[in-house]
């Protein structure tokens, strides 16, 4: 049975790429899309799509919810509205799918509860690159048996900060499973102040910006005669949709919220 | 409490790093060294080792047994005696760290049944490469989610087969969980044969040789807009003692075979 | 001084990125496009470029000229046209910078002998991708001292040839510096054909395609105890701007057929 | 021809390999070891080598040279004896292929001068890996092109000094051909400290440390949409040979003081 999708924030970089990928999908329906102003009464009519792109845009999700009734919501909005999104889809037993951060924890912990009651599946994704999010589980396990472990993210120079949040999740992960030590030698001496990177509760991540380079992260393991090496690279918003489809399949299958795409994830 | 450690094949190049690998772990006393041959009484006197190294040499487990009542026998001799030593050892209840492959489906699963008899641990790992055993995990997991998938296996020019042992043995667990596609462009053409590399259910294995490497291999996971990566590189024998120490302190605990590494791993 | 630009083949893809590239570039004036249908007076006016794009389309070059005053004449249209354009460009002492092969050897060496009569500049780059050059030199130099090479070239899985056209360039340009000699093993044996890639005398060439990847080659070396490995990466047509840059720079300052950015760079 | 090698500093782990390098060479002959100590009257009498080794030790390179004539006298002892050696060798027409830094430069000017004068051959040569010279020598003529450069070094973590020798020679190198430009956002900023690495006239150093490694490096470059990678991987003391093979064989036919590997490969 195909499921009906509906998107919000189609208009946007993130949402435009999810616009093609539900259209191409046979088992998904794109049946509507949400935004916040009256801009053409269908995504063709945005300019943004081809002209074959007739599924009506809405600017009120009740209004959205009564003509098309999607089964799922992927909302790729701004934080601001997100949340009344979520809790207003909820409600009409609409299926969330959420790839916006910027939830606070009592705003969770509600959504959560409205899941819970209304046993309405609903998951929300800060990370969507299902390859980020293996990388991440992978190194996590792996600490467990080879504890010596320096985190490589390698990024486009107009990144504003050091260390990426990725690798901020990674090392933060990986410190539940490894006993906290100091790295590197207890002796060792930088003659250049930095060249043993950040340090984070003994591991060291180390932060590349260079023009060319899009979002890259590497995990190095290291133990008596070997390495291990968990890498992701990824060139562009396309890692993001393999995750979003994974996403709309498994909420039509589950009646609580889920946080982090790590749990659906096995 | 120490854990009572027996070696045999000490004097191989495998077992001479585990007898040192031995000697210095705090947790682990070398009571034993088990040898085909009368080469000298203790370790000290083969002239592989230095002179502190006085653990008694044996030629005949029992007498090991009685003299040294070792609570582990590590055994790193070659197919021919390995089975033997086995099957003595879980007799004596002397339990079994054994890295040697070569045992028959029918030795295999009589050693099986001996050990849960006499509720004896026994642990046999073809490969005690903590971190081999982790990439062939990842690969098999990751394959569920991203199932097109190439491996790149690197050895010295001194390797007579391709693909690797390692190759072939990731290759076969990924195929149990992805569906069997051929990969690359249906029409796909090779101007120069073999470019495109051996073809394990539709999967691609490529092997390098050169001199300078020793044993490397990366699997390499694509999907839209993105690449994980997988890569262990073993630079010495000291790879495999990681496996080793944490073979000796799990078969402590356990009162079955296991069969791979990868089923302690977690 | 500013150098004066025009560009043939403003439409498609690559032509497209150049046109903001030499929009952008201070040191650049583009001052007309050249195409082979009339299609609008200006850029702008062909629907795929800011309104600010006023720069005059013309359909002959000769017109192109008398109006405009080019110093070069970038040409990223088809090898039907090249020819002809870059024969009458030299012959209006326009400079051609071109990016298309397909040339026939008669062809090249007509264009250099008038280039010399004139003492107009030309050049004429199958890659403009400056840094894919410069793994194609690194790996010529190496392999002198180094002369054990293997060559991984990564591409997306819509492509149709194995080995990549680079990879080929590549193995060409070594080949010419190293004894040949057959790598691996004497009696080597492939247990699945294939697993040791394409044989480019006595090299070996491994070509993965994978969903995700771009354009990526390295070029192994191994010696003892060590490997040297140059890499490239081409993440987008982005790559190929610092070539047509360098090239409009260079075709100023020279007064012949340059054929290959390589010998460009020093 | 056959080349007559003497070695001083055969029982060190440098020396060790050195004599089996040139033993199995088939065009050198190793012809007689120096050493500091009167400790047996051949190699094989010191009990570090195969008792086939019978060539004489001298602890006095005029009786060394009375007896044995040697064409190049390969010097890998330690800096205090390094120069006298090296003087001494000059004056009896014997040519020094030497591995140790440790020279003042009122030294070097001297024995280059000697050279020169007595028409000698002399190599100096701080790192003989052929691999890391040619890596040196590549990211300096990349930098010309590709002017955004990071060095990631990564070694074993018992290494004190970070960054390590050959990354600050690397970017010594390097900033020679590369305008002076912080690399990175103008904004970028640090959440936590270190994680941009080390700052070596706007260049960024990152070391690694890990149990495992050996020594590598890898030098980053990127551009618009590209990124070029030159890596070298060093596994053991082999990697040395090949340059001091290659340094032997040169020191033959030159008549100076070349200081450093780079100045003989081309």
């Amino acid at each position: 049975m195909t499921i009906r999708v509906a998107i919000a924030g189609a208009r946007g970089k993130m949402g435009q790429e999810a616009v093609h990928t539900v259209m191409k999908n046979t088992d998904l329906e794109l049946v509507a899309a949400l935004d916040y102003k009256e801009i053409g009464a269908t995504l063709a009519e945005t300019g943004l799509f081809p002209e074959g792109y007739t599924v009506p845009v809405f600017t009120d999700l009740n209004k959205l919810h009564a003509q098309t009734r999607p089964d799922v919501l992927v909302d790729l909005t701004s934080p601001e509205s997100v949340y009344t999104h979520t809790k207003t889809a909820l409600e009409l037993k609409i299926r969330p799918v959420v790839g916006t951060t910027g939830f606070s924890d009592e705003e969770l912990e509600e959504l959560a509860q409205l899941a819970k009651d209304t046993k309405v599946g609903c998951i929300i994704a800060p990370n969507f690159a299902v390859g980020a999010v293996l990388m991440m589980k992978f190194a996590e396990q792996a600490a467990k048996y080879l504890p010596d472990v320096e985190i490589i993210e390698m990024h486009h120079d107009q990144k504003l900060d050091a260390p990426s949040g990725t690798a901020m999740k990674t090392a933060h992960l990986i410190s539940a499973h490894r006993p906290v030590h100091e790295q590197g030698h207890v002796r060792e001496k930088e003659t250049l102040p930095g060249a043993r990177g950040a340090n984070y509760d003994g591991m060291r991540i180390h932060s590349v910006r260079l023009p060319g380079l899009v979002a890259h992260q590497q995990v190095l393991l290291g133990g008596e005669g070997q390495l291990l090496t968990v890498r992701h690279d990824s060139f562009n918003r396309g890692s993001f949709m393999s995750g979003i489809v994974l996403s709309i399949n498994t909420v039509m299958e589950t009646e609580e919220l889920i946080y982090g795409l790590e749990h659906i994830i096995r």
